[in-house]
């Protein structure tokens, strides 16, 4: 079949999950446990996540994509009247096919730099609806969402982060991060921010599991376990809610056992910044300075075609010179082998 | 730990998956597919199905629970103006925490016989809403909602599913049946109901995966295929788009080779009979005439609080004669050991 | 035409308003105010509405209808997770197309009794919740929906109501009343529920206008002002702000000017008692002993035709036993001459 | 009070409604109709409504204010998965609090020219969706919102709107115009955009009331009458169906009576090229150059404050370099003496 034969980096979702996590499954399969979540190995792996994130009174749930953590997260922080900023390229504003709005909330579209918004950004806008004369006719910003690494694979640094806090603090706006990729971020010699970084400076963020070596499922987690009364309730009315959650918190304690979670991105940023010298070398420029697993490139429409013989990638856009920007992402199970016939092939 | 001391009866998916799905997970791990159900693995789970159901023009989804997959097609059925008929025992009815209502929807709860509604209920409901004056006023039935096995543990028989289907094409209202528990149904020798029987009489129909043998997911088949447009946006809506589909494919897939569906629940049907015996034998009564994997049982308060030493049942409620309705539900994985266990137990 | 030459008793919205409320919407048309309801006419209907309900802290909104306003309050009080309890029969349960779950809460019905629903239903209702097993996975009694006079023109007594409220308080459940039809309680004899009353025992009830005598509008009232931040904004967001609010603001001052609202039902409840009398006297037997301005009467279908062909009445339902259930309905505009020519023709 | 002794400038909706209107409310008072909007007096305004517009089988609804009608409109005609097309500045994109959301739709802003966009944005916007690869995990375009006259006054020409029209049905994408100041835009000698144009053109649109002389109320006209079927379903669960209907219709029916509506707004028109001319004289720039009745200028602090002084107007935002943008509204009640003095004091 054609995605066998040629090489492929359209995404870090391909293959299925780490090896250490199928054996824990077949280990433990046969065992019987309660179901939706209150089972040891989910009890486990909220426990090794509170202490990787040095949150010792956190709420952590586990569910089993993204789009649903965003919409659940959101609707939990919001009230009606309220709506979420975000950067423009975010997630829940582009690819979730109106998943937030389905919940009743608009998204407060900021425009982005990389994929990223800033602190000021935030302030103005949070301040622009409380000096407007017409701000009760408005939807009032009551959340922030973050993505770390971006949609365009770059990160925050920490200070960027710091200062987002402590505006959302000041105008007591809860921020939420969005980690799909959080492995991604953590394996990168470029991060400054660790977990209990986010512990520290998020009201609620999900470790991505989807991406990062899991068969499925993402780990939020809510520094203030208190703050979200009746969560399981809307979880589960979210449709959230998985019977078997042993399931995602098994992989969990898998992948926050011996600091895994934090190395699983390795060998994708080692490829990644393999390709990224070899583009480099071959004149082939980036559209985009990240430095996680996410390759933004661009390439005239001959390479471009000649290149797609031989490797998949994610086509994005034609810019407006006519010119083809493309993704290569690599992944926790890409292979130097593979990445050797990639830039084999540039 | 306490759960691992007792017998534990207490639900049909207490223990992870089916070995043959661990072990195709595992042959197949490092394979590399595309994402959103778009690969290999759930293609040839949809066909496995769609020969299984012979319904082949039928779509066929993959989603991973049984709420959000009833969320999700009521929601794909109805329009704004529409709700759904459900036996007010019914999942969506009861402990589903609004999820249908969360999309807009009312469930019009109709009185059940041990969990079931009759086509002479439907059609009674259907000509009362077009014979109301006030009509307009009102919310318009426009889909019907079974499950089979029901919450109680019985089964409409193919005579009972085919009035119910003629009534529904004589109203143009849509019928989706919850087959959460369908495993159970298809290894019941009293069920009359076969795949095919499902294929042609409803419009939609989840196979259910999560109680029945799969780590999670329940697939989704709607006989004509295309009844439905742009349900993948939908799904990814609601956020029950799994990138890694291939996943919840890859354990349909299994299901469906060699027939594994249609007797993975012999081994819950076989204890469930034997404990019924047992029952009847030491003259504990049945609240409900259950023939699949759930018994529903009458015992009086010093005899539940004994067993409940020995044996974890789930308490559904105290009848006004103060006896205590406690279930006992058996599963793919019951072994017989346990069944005898249980026996002498009681 | 036929409306006009048919006497005419099917409902109490068929006029337009009382002559002072035009009177004085001639004298202010041109006096210029600003929006919203920020005007000196909706201030002093405040002001006069606060003064008669001795609620001076409440927060006093003006809405245009009764779905639109049950709909609004509804969403205000619940959190996402919870549903309002009501009568099978309340009008939210039944005559408002959805309008409660278009806005993601179910309606938790509670079977009636001549359209009432007693404080020891809503103690068992909420009590039930909170010792079941599976409540996380139910929806939570956020709040309890009563109207007075009911759908059935029948009324709450004090003391149900203060017992109602108790239970409420008890389980920390706002108690919101309906009182579409509230000045025809207010002008029954046999009503002991005051304004002062509902002021301290609800958590807000709106007083209707549309079917007491303004050309629209509702006036909610909630005493503990500061019970729901943000109301202004959620008020819009669901298209229920008028622009021109001074226009509804005017009329709740004329009709708390010099106590209209209290009598401007007594030509409804005098012709009512009227007709009951004569019905009585004709041995045609009521359906409900409602003592405001709706009647339900049985008639045989040969009279119920006969009786058609000269008054205008609704029809609600076909009995069992093949009588029609009709209605009556008197209004503030109704006069004794078309009520004896009803009697007339009974 | 304050808002009698200034001059008023703030809004067209700062009167009562025009006196033909107040007239006919009380000759008709105490005839009695039935209610829901099925009364002579609504089916004689349609009537009139459908003759104006050239449109003689169009569906027309009569509902209280532009809020709701846009987001009974818009839910009416988007499925699920879709949302609406509008200009950044489009009063669904900001000033509606959300309400779009909250039935559960996206609004798809695009960046305008005084209020307006084009056909090709339109096209732009349509066509990348059509050819994203990732188009199923997006919100699709499926209807367009503009304004006329625009939140900014300014008007599209009838070759816009034709452009637009065309892309809008050559997509298959209902057109949807907000007319809540159409009036001012009838009455203006820069507009070729006539009723007739709009029934042509559009798949549905509103004309104002609420701001064009009646008390409250918009009439929504949908050229295709059986293109939404269950609207008055649909309508009630917006909370947008009012009991006495009659009111409404009847305003129509006043406006729509010897062609009042198409020259209700001169007064407002004149008085704005009289101000606008003496602006020129003083060298007080505009911000936008709208015809109709918003003017929208830009003073300096020092003359902001002296002229606000005397006169109440709109203060719309500071902009970059420290001038304030306020707005100066007109309405169909403004009198030349009231301009004059206004003038007298720039």
């Amino acid at each position: 079949m054609d995605h066998l034969q040629r090489l492929s980096f359209t995404s870090d979702y391909m293959e299925g999950a780490h090896p250490a996590i199928l054996r824990r499954l077949l280990e433990t399969n046969l065992e019987k446990t309660p179901g939706y979540g209150l089972d040891p190995f989910s009890e486990s792996a909220r426990e090794k996540i509170r202490a990787a994130c040095r949150v010792p009174d956190a709420a952590v749930w586990f569910l089993a994509g993204g789009t649903q953590t965003n919409a659940v997260m959101i609707d939990a922080f919001l009230r009606p009247w309220q709506g979420v900023i975000s950067a423009e390229s975010g997630h829940i504003s582009t690819h979730e096919a109106g998943a937030i709005e389905f919940g009743g909330h608009k998204v407060l579209a900021l425009p982005h730099r990389n994929g990223k918004i800033s602190a000021e950004q935030i302030r103005a806008c949070a301040a622009a609806w409380q000096q407007d004369a017409n701000r009760e006719h408005m939807v009032m910003p009551g959340m922030v969402y973050l993505s770390h690494p971006t949609e365009y694979g770059t990160l925050y640094s920490l200070r960027e982060l710091q200062e987002i806090s402590e505006v959302c603090r000041a105008f007591q706006i809860p921020l939420y991060l969005d980690g799909a990729r959080l492995a991604y971020a953590l394996s990168c010699p470029e991060n400054d921010v660790t977990l209990p970084d986010l512990g520290r400076l998020c009201d609620a963020f999900y470790i991505g599991g989807t991406k990062c070596g899991a068969l499925y499922g993402e780990a939020v987690v809510i520094p203030d376990g208190k703050a979200l009364p009746h969560l399981f309730t809307l979880i589960k009315q979210h449709g959230a809610l998985l019977a078997k959650g042993r399931i995602t918190g098994l992989q969990f304690d898998v992948l926050f056992t011996d600091g895994l979670y934090e190395t699983i991105g390795r060998p994708a940023i080692e490829a990644a910044a393999r390709i990224r010298s070899a583009l480099a070398e071959k004149g082939i420029p980036l559209a985009v300075p990240s430095p996680t697993n996410q390759i933004f490139l661009l390439l005239d429409p001959a390479r471009a075609e000649a290149l797609s013989e031989k490797v998949e990638m994610s086509f994005m856009e034609r810019t407006d010179d006519g010119r083809l920007l493309m993704r290569i992402a690599t992944g926790w199970a890409t292979t130097p082998e593979d990445t050797e016939r990639l830039i084999a092939c540039l």
